[in-house]
């Protein structure tokens, strides 16, 4: 048999699960309901009867093979498998969506897509999945490549990924070298897929990777259960097979091969899927199948679709879209209609849990359709205060340095190759050493926008350290600068100040326009509910705390009455200073890290995420100093005034943090500012 | 030069340091002022200038060698050594004690002693000290034993400790034994003394141990920096030595040899004291001498000591305790204002800042000086919520099951042979391995009661359940049971209640009345300063909190009838039950550690020192099992009724814990037992 070009470049294929997936331990205990523990051993099993597991021997001795978590368990899902996940969110009858990306063209794209990440990641799909190019070097460490695409969305986005790979003309050691690499970045899902045959007349390779089964079989063969592996499933059978019987047969020899579940194709019918669901687990197959859902976006997207797929389009849905087919935001609308009654019949149909979005790398008709289910999540919950890494390595990490807290991406990026987070913590048992900032070109590291818009909002010309202090103000307040323009982002700030941010806004405004130059706080929390929807994080039914915090650049003068009036606040507040030489002001006692983020929960441990760590601030220094020049200095001609300007800051200016420990009481550090301001008054003065 | 027996078993030896032993790190950071940190080393250095470290090199580098405590130090303490703790003592001018003891000679004077430590060790003192009994076998495993009465004193009672060592007529493998003992029991302090000749006419032995400069030596060579050595001194020169210069001149010759610091025999004048540590000064000892404090307790005592000391009693000491040496209360009246007006002298000069006490094993005398003095500390300040070991490598437990609150030395046992507790955790990385409690009559684990003492608390004659529930409810009341006696102690608490759960004495008495047999709780707290007196630990300017717990033994029956209850407080309430057999109901997520003590300082992590941890409570509820049949069920005859009521309630009862996740409510655990025992009410009506 022969399949046609670029064909599995195209939208694919989930299934209800009757298979009887055990529920891991950690599931069933959270499962509010009487839980037998057998002290021997760590699982648990659900029973009802106190009185089932009678004869069981005295724990002394048992209790020498026990072992608990390292770290607390927040949240169920950093520790699942994808297949895990999916049969939780089933048993708890909770609808799902996914998300399919394709690698972008280009490094400005890919930037573009990052983003789309982050945006569409905060809705809460289950999955992303990242098709593999053939064409686009799939494997390498090109910033579009699929495989950097897919580690960029695991590790600096934080989001569950399935990384597409084909298998037919390649090696088995290229295969092996793929997926050995995957691992090593630490995705964790692969779509095993059978690819585009090379010539129009493909011929079966005696011994090579011949179709999708091969591949699903050589995971399992070299890398056991490491990885949950998907496969395409055709609801309408797949074009070049002998018939529909047929490739539902070799459907259900792919998942007996070891696949994990099943992706389907694009479809135009809500029948169409659940007729096939119906056939496949007729035949036996029990893993879950989730329809693959493509919201037309346009007529020729439709019609190319079409042409590859050799699926044939409803005559009820060209009777539609032929008179509009020049309106695009008539087809799109259109396509948004049809996508929300189709999902709709399908969800209704109880058979299905998850629906995955042939995105085409758009955003506006998927988020639609899903906030028209009501499947996008709104107000996400937070396991941590800060995005949470993908990656399995880093599944335990559950403290970060605050000063971290709007550039996530770097600080991943400058601890990647941190071979452990013991404990959950960062660098807790050995000396952590951050990575350098060597490249600030790195894709995902560099500001979103282009130079003569960081121009506009920052000044074409500067004419002072007053100039500099304008731009901060105008980013904290939202109000255009006197270009009008708005300054929607900061060297140290990719994005407009946070929600929590803005109920600091008065007082940072006030100190902005002075020369304190902030670029980092948060204010004290004394006990919110951890479902705060401005500062909540955690599971439900916690409470969360904060101490305050404020980080700024100053200039010396600012500082040294600083200092003067810090002893004051002695016992209270805690600062560092520092300056890009490396001068460093500090009444950290032992130089121990501060923890001004923490929660407590319902039968857990206490979870501090956020940290002072007078260690890392001076690696963070070191960042926070270059921004001034990397992102802003260099907007400007050399030796131009307004480089020099910058350049000048970034050489006298200090950093500054604080601390305000009293976290029941009302925040002093703006009364530490207030003074600092008065004393520098009452010294002009005399 | 010959000295006579049973000489330096008597008491002994601190001078005024004016070397410039380098404060560490830890230290000048405490002291709030403003602290320049040199980023490429960990240390501190003390400077008022923030521009005096200009050329240091950038920060992105040396970070690569940082490394932080793994721990929060909460309390400097833990980590000094002994010599360091005097240091800063000295240097916060702060006064300070230490206490002598000698080991007792029976297993039942050792049970008091331990319990003597923990009540002195209560009022504050720097260190205590064990002499060395060479007629006891002071290096064996015996409960009389030095070893093992230090090893106690540091492991059990949490007291920095010296441990006296003698050399002469003893081996180099010998003392080289037993100084690896000593460090394997984590005793960090020892006092190096020559000890007794053997004979009367005694000759040195070439190459022997003749003199304690031979064991300070020694110990130098064999364990390099790991001990702090004590050496003895004389105010008025040793007896037998050629002179007083020439007795100076040996002192200086030890403190050269290695010695840390001196303390002296005892004096009756302070100025004997004064001229003597001038002298010292004068030709070059600048080490810390303390002086040897012996508050005279008795005619006999005074004489015995005066024969073998070869002191010389003041003519105007002798005048008053002659008339009145058949008055013992008259002499130690005497005796205290005679030593209180001594130590008043010598710490005004000025020149002294802590004083030594030769006990003689007694409490009233030495305390009353104290307490006379000012130094005894009413309220010391708790590092933590419990006692904290002072074996070096518990110096980083920060962590401990709340199970054994009020059984710490045992949970110090059965924890003893873990190698390390990671991070301040204990079994965090690895499997902890609860020792077993098989020796139920070790010293410092049994009841300090006598069995006659245990009957009359606890009932001649057990008549049913209720009598049993009636013990437990006159020791929550103090009311004295039916026959007019009072309940001080249970087999799970070998002290009366405490001052924390006396605040919830009405609830647990009513409880207990009805079968809920409390033997563990404490209230919620939400942000108590860390200061209070009750609930407080930790330092200063820090918050308190803590969730409500409650443990308790009851039947079947009402365990039925509380199951039935949680189900309302399921969100909010996690519980452990389980039975002597094992069989174990838990509604605790993933068998996780809940948190239920923490603490939030300035400038420091969080703090958590208690949790309920779902897999020691394994190991514990065998412990308090069998405290039912070990300590209760053994004091009647076999067979016997009351025997066998203990035994059915050891066979059939559960054992319960609650906690109430919600801290910042009214406690709810008093309802559910409410609502238990109404739920059972309405029952029996039917």
């Amino acid at each position: 048999s022969s399949h046609k070009k670029e064909y599995e470049q195209l939208p694919f294929h989930y299934l209800l699960p009757t298979l009887a997936v055990t529920a891991p331990c950690s599931l069933s205990c959270l499962v509010p309901t009487l839980t037998m523990v057998n002290e021997t051993q760590h699982s648990c099993s659900a029973s009802s009867s106190s009185k089932s597991d009678g004869g069981s021997s005295s724990g002394s001795e048992s209790s020498k093979d026990s072992s608990r978590c390292s770290t607390p368990v927040l949240d169920a899902d950093r520790h699942e498998r994808l297949r895990e996940k999916m049969r939780r969110r089933q048993d708890a009858g909770d609808k799902w969506f996914s998300l399919e990306f394709f690698p972008p063209r280009t490094a400005n794209a890919a930037v573009n897509l990052i983003s789309r990440f982050d945006r569409m990641g905060a809705g809460g799909p289950l999955f992303i999945d990242v098709t593999w190019h053939p064409a686009g070097d799939p494997g390498s460490d090109k910033e579009t490549s699929s495989m950097i695409i897919a580690n960029t969305a695991v590790n600096y986005c934080g989001l569950e990924t399935i990384l597409h790979m084909t298998c037919c003309n390649q090696t088995r050691d290229d295969i092996t070298g793929h997926l050995q690499k995957a691992k090593r970045l630490g995705l964790k899902n692969i779509m095993a897929l059978r690819g585009d045959p090379a010539g129009e007349e493909w011929e079966e390779e005696v011994d090579g990777f011949n179709y999708a089964i091969d591949l699903v079989k050589h995971i399992r063969n070299e890398f056991d259960d490491y990885f949950d592996i998907c496969v395409a499933g055709y609801p309408k059978g797949h074009p070049e097979a002998e018939s529909y019987e047929a490739d539902l047969r070799h459907l259900k020899e792919k998942v007996f091969a070891g696949a994990d579940f099943i992706i389907t194709q694009l479809f135009f019918r809500s029948e169409t899927f659940l007729k096939f669901m119906k056939d496949c687990q007729a035949i036996g197959i029990t893993c879950p199948i989730i329809p693959g859902i493509f919201p037309i976006q346009g007529y020729h997207s439709l019609r190319q679709l079409v042409k590859l797929s050799k699926l044939e389009v409803p005559q009820e849905i060209k009777d539609v879209i032929e008179p509009i087919k020049d309106n695009d935001a008539a087809i799109r609308n259109y396509g948004v209609e049809l996508a929300v009654s189709m999902c709709r019949e399908l969800l209704d149909s109880g058979m299905v849990h998850g629906l995955h979005f042939y995105t085409l790398n758009r955003e506006v008709a998927t988020t639609e359709v899903l906030k028209r289910l009501g499947i996008w999540k709104e107000d996400p919950r937070r396991p941590l205060p800060w995005a949470v890494s993908a990656h399995p390595k880093r599944r335990v990490e559950d403290v970060r340095p605050i000063f971290w807290a709007s550039r996530p991406k770097s600080y991943i990026y400058r601890t990647q190759e941190w071979d452990d987070f013991p404990n959950g913590r960062w660098g807790n048992s050995s000396s952590p050493a951050f990575g350098e900032l060597k490249d600030y070109y790195l894709f995902y590291l560099k500001s979103k926008s282009p130079r003569e818009e960081l121009l506009k909002m920052w000044g074409e010309e500067l004419t002072g350290e007053e100039s500099v202090f304008e731009v901060f103000t105008c980013y904290i307040t939202g109000e255009p600068n006197k270009n009008g323009h708005k300054v929607t982002c900061m060297p140290w700030n990719d994005d407009p100040l946070a929600t929590e941010t803005n109920l600091l806004k008065e007082q940072l405004e006030k100190v902005n326009r002075r020369g304190i130059l902030t670029i980092n706080s948060q204010p004290n929390i004394n006990g919110k509910p951890s479902t705060d929807p401005i500062v909540g994080w955690g599971p439900s039914g916690g409470y969360v705390f904060q101490k305050a915090y404020l980080e700024f650049f100053a200039s010396s003068e600012i500082v040294t009455a600083l200092l003067k009036v810090l002893k004051k606040y002695e016992l209270r507040v805690n600062y560092h200073i520092v300056n890009v030489k490396g001068e460093n002001i500090t009444n950290a006692p032992d130089l121990q890290p501060n923890a001004v983020t923490w929660g407590i929960f319902p039968g857990r441990e206490i979870i501090q995420p956020t940290v002072v760590d007078p260690v890392s601030f001076l690696s963070w220094k070191d960042e926070a100093f270059a921004l001034w020049i990397e992102q802003w200095a260099k907007l400007y001609e050399e030796e131009s005034p307004s480089r020099m300007i910058i350049q000048y800051i970034h050489d006298n200016y200090y950093l500054v943090n604080l601390v305000d420990n009293d976290f029941p009481l009302e925040n002093c550090l703006w009364q530490v500012v207030d003074d600092t301001f008065e004393l520098l008054n009452s010294q002009t003065q005399q």
